[in-house]
């Protein structure tokens, strides 16, 4: 049996979701009431970091010994991915002595060298390409606000048809999301600056189906049911910064495109913010806002993931 | 009910210092054989260094280890605290998904503002101002020698009437001497060179009915019970260092000064020491010193600083 | 009774040795049908690099969390060993607070100067001088490839007349091999570059009987039962880079080598390696190659050292 990794949103189907959104909000339930629950113990989680990161570090790291499990934090300078040695040797090494990888790197085709080449899974922790882990925790909070079935149950079924404005730079969220659209079958609306669009090609999406193009970020997000961005200028493209301050400057997520929004839209934005830039302080510290939630959520998700990769679908 | 943070000094009541203190030593003895003592399990310590540090690193690390708990450790290149997001944001998120915050960093002010959005207790590690836990070590040490009670615990009643000499940088360490002396009752003597004053506003201390101000080192030290200093120039000041090496050369404890402190007077130093220059060999390596026990300290006290905040007042 | 530190393969006997060889069959047993063994809960290892590394961190952090014990993980920036403060002084004071200290460092003498102030047993990690761990490794890795005893346990006897050949760098690992090769009754066969020949009086070797020094690496293969190399250039000498590229030409082990070794000669390469400098494509990946074991072993045999010099000879 191939090693379940999880590189892209689509390493996972419908029906494996629809499971670590019910396990994510057990076990949320269980870190609210300091319920001991240790399935992961003796386990080991190596966590690659060649970008900084404070929600990516704290929810894994937090969620892996809120689990009973240990991490190896590892930076560049300590692993010296694929400079002093060739990726595929520091995949076999490693996975020889832990029992699970998060990477979080610059190429996409890094993450799946390295996991060619390991005994355990791999988790995609941040690429330029995808952010796989963050998509699956704005799907969890859209759920838990907006989508909760009976017994209070995260349900899937609740996404169809929903609209998701995403406005901004047509980045590694923005594949994910096409990716999750098509997968769970709700609707992109994507509005990007000019030079900025998505490129289909890279999310591999099979249709057009799922998502809609926009030029105006008003027009997207009318009647929509969630409104998302990111920073205007990501890790790794600090260069272009002044460019892109010009050339995203309509694309400001403001009480006006809120207001074409659906009455319940929510607000998300995987953070850091900058306030007066990609969006206004108005809509981030306003009502429709729950990114606090979703900050929170990286965790109990990437839980409920983990114990999927390594224990499959457990009781408890 | 507010969250109990731990910021300054006076942050806590002498009542709750002595119930901290008769925790250390229990929590102490229960190290010293071994016994299993893991009152924070499922709780996560975040600890947040803007300055490096051994012993802060590792006498919390390590504490809370041994307290069954975990510790994701965040160095400034990981958190940008208040960098690429406002400080209140970080500490919105980090504060969903851990129980408890150790935060070392240079203004005050930075921490009053995390503690003030954080969801669960915050703990100076040091700041330019203050520096409460190394205090707590020093008193917890100077009771541990000279101010056993009944059953060998530390009896806050026996810092009555004690003096302490501080000399040196009227820096962070002074000002929470300060603080301690008036909400503990003993009295500080403060020696420092001319332009590195201690600024009692800083402290807040409401009267100066509990320390003295000498001009001279040597008077400062006369009949104290305890002399203590700390290196000429603290991290972050190194830019001052040829400035600092001429004003501090009268303020080096030396065996004169610790010859007219009370003859069974405790010499400590908060560490790392520079030998010739705050303080001669002699007295750091000499007989009076118990600097390491005041080392080895930090780790006891922060345990039962950590268990207090989480959980009250516990048996056990 | 004195302190039990690894500082040098010579610090344990051969008797220890057989102990040591036998617990890591043991546990590694135990690691591989994921059966929980925490013999050291409650007991923290404290981790020293002033050199970067993958292997010899994730090796003893795995380890140390398997066994049920915790780590504190502290870099030169963080621990300014030697810089801020002596040597000594970092000893005296980590060393009341955790229980066991690796240090990877320049200078064996660092390393022994810490020790000597250590109430803890300290574990060299690597030093300009030596690497006991991996030597450990590898010996583990050639008995249980080629010297299983009854019931599949490492047999120390095995080693007798067998022989190793090194090729490259008179380095620390071959300093290591020759002081294995006294203690331990095997030969090795050296071959180094001309400027970069073993010094002897390094290893403390108390007789020549034990290596034979050969020109020609090709001859020193000859009859091996294992044959093992070095990059060219290790960490600290890479202002030596280019001399030592033209130096090392012709000592890269290729299929040439492996055919005078014996039939079921092993190849080794403690990591990371450079295919095509100091070996082939064709040996690091080819059959003989045992390297990912070795790596892997790397934890498991730590794990029954830190379990020795914490616990002694246990049940279990």
């Amino acid at each position: 049996m191939p090693i379940q990794h999880y590189l892209q949103f689509t390493d996972l189907t419908a029906d494996e979701y629809a499971w670590i959104f019910a396990r994510a909000a057990a076990i949320k339930a269980k870190f609210k009431a300091y319920e001991k629950y240790h399935p992961l113990v003796d386990r080991t989680l190596a966590m690659i970091f060649e970008k900084a990161s404070t929600r990516t570090r704290v929810s894994f790291e937090a969620g892996m010994y809120q689990l009973g499990g240990s991490v190896v934090h590892l930076t560049t300078g300590d692993t010296q991915l694929g400079r002093a040695e060739p990726i595929e040797d520091t995949a076999r090494v490693i996975s020889r002595m832990v029992d699970l990888v998060m990477i979080r790197t610059y190429e996409q085709e890094k993450i799946e060298r390295f996991a060619a080449h390991s005994r355990v899974p791999v988790i995609n922790g941040l690429t330029n390409e995808f952010h796989p882990c963050q998509i699956l925790a704005d799907i969890f909070t859209f759920l838990e606000h907006r989508g909760q079935g009976e017994e209070g149950r995260p349900d899937l079924q609740r996404l169809a048809g929903k609209v998701v404005a995403w406005v901004g730079d047509g980045n590694n969220m923005a594949n994910t999301w096409l990716q999750a659209a098509e997968l769970l079958g709700f609707t992109v609306h994507l509005s990007t600056p000019s030079g900025y669009e998505v490129d289909q090609s890279v999310a591999g999406v099979r249709s057009s189906a799922s998502y809609r193009v926009f030029k105006d970020p008003h027009e997207a997000c009318r009647g929509a049911d969630l409104v998302t961005t990111d920073v205007w200028t990501s890790m790794g493209y600090e260069a272009e910064n002044e460019a892109r301050r010009q050339a995203f400057a309509d694309w400001c997520v403001d009480t006006g495109m809120m207001a074409l929004a659906k009455p319940d839209a929510l607000f998300m934005h995987c953070l850091p913010a900058h306030r007066g830039e990609e969006v206004q302080a108005e809509v981030i510290d306003g009502p429709q806002s729950v990114v606090w939630d979703e900050a929170e959520n990286r965790m109990h998700v990437q839980k409920a993931l983990m114990e999927y990769l390594l224990l499959g679908r457990v009781d408890g």
